[in-house]
């Protein structure tokens, strides 16, 4: 399996609440974390409960995904009912496990002013 | 040139303040998007001006580059005096320039209460 389809099936099994699929793909030592929270889950079993006791009926729909061997981005849209956030998961690999992810969740904010002509706001 | 090469130089380049280089890896046609102000810049000149105003005496270190043949992630911390931002930019190329960059910013927060004993929060 090439790390580009094993990060489309954590997602999928992550959407289909399929948790011994989802765990197939996870190393046992797998450490996950947020920058920008801080937080932190260590090992697969952990790993599986933080996610199967995420609230709401989430779906995460694949926007992209970008891999290398043992490394890959996956960017998502997360939606829990009329809500969307966006998720960018970084993914390290070994032996065709995944043993690190660092999650991020950009959120909207005001940009500074800028000192040029050249920025245009677009609508979403 | 290989994608990951090209995109070291786009850092270093910006750091460097090299604008020609900078904008040879460019193509003429760059559009640059920030999802979370909704920011738009279009053009290599725009897109190079957008940089070169840029306060402040920034200096981006690359902390992780990801790169397929066509399309690369990079996560740099963006420095200026002692503030440090996590910057996570994708990057499309076509015959060997990039035609579009998608830029996050994402910034820290205050994470919800969840209900799992398996978090924990780590100091940076």
């Amino acid at each position: 399996m090439s790390t580009h389809e094993l990060i489309e099936r954590y997602w999928r099994y992550a959407n289909a609440r399929d948790w011994p699929a989802f765990g197939s793909l996870l190393a046992e030592n797998i450490v996950y974390e947020v920058p920008q929270t801080r937080e932190r889950v260590r090992g697969k079993e952990a790993y599986i409960e933080f996610n199967a006791t995420y609230p709401g009926a989430w779906q995460a729909e694949v926007m992209r995904i970008i891999a290398e061997e043992s490394r890959a981005v996956s960017n998502v849209a997360f939606r829990i009912g009329a809500e969307i956030a966006v998720g960018i998961s970084f993914f390290e690999l070994e032996d065709g496990r995944i043993t690190r992810i660092i999650d991020y969740w950009p959120e909207p904010y005001e940009p500074p002013l800028r000192n040029t002509a050249h920025i245009e706001r677009y609508d979403t």
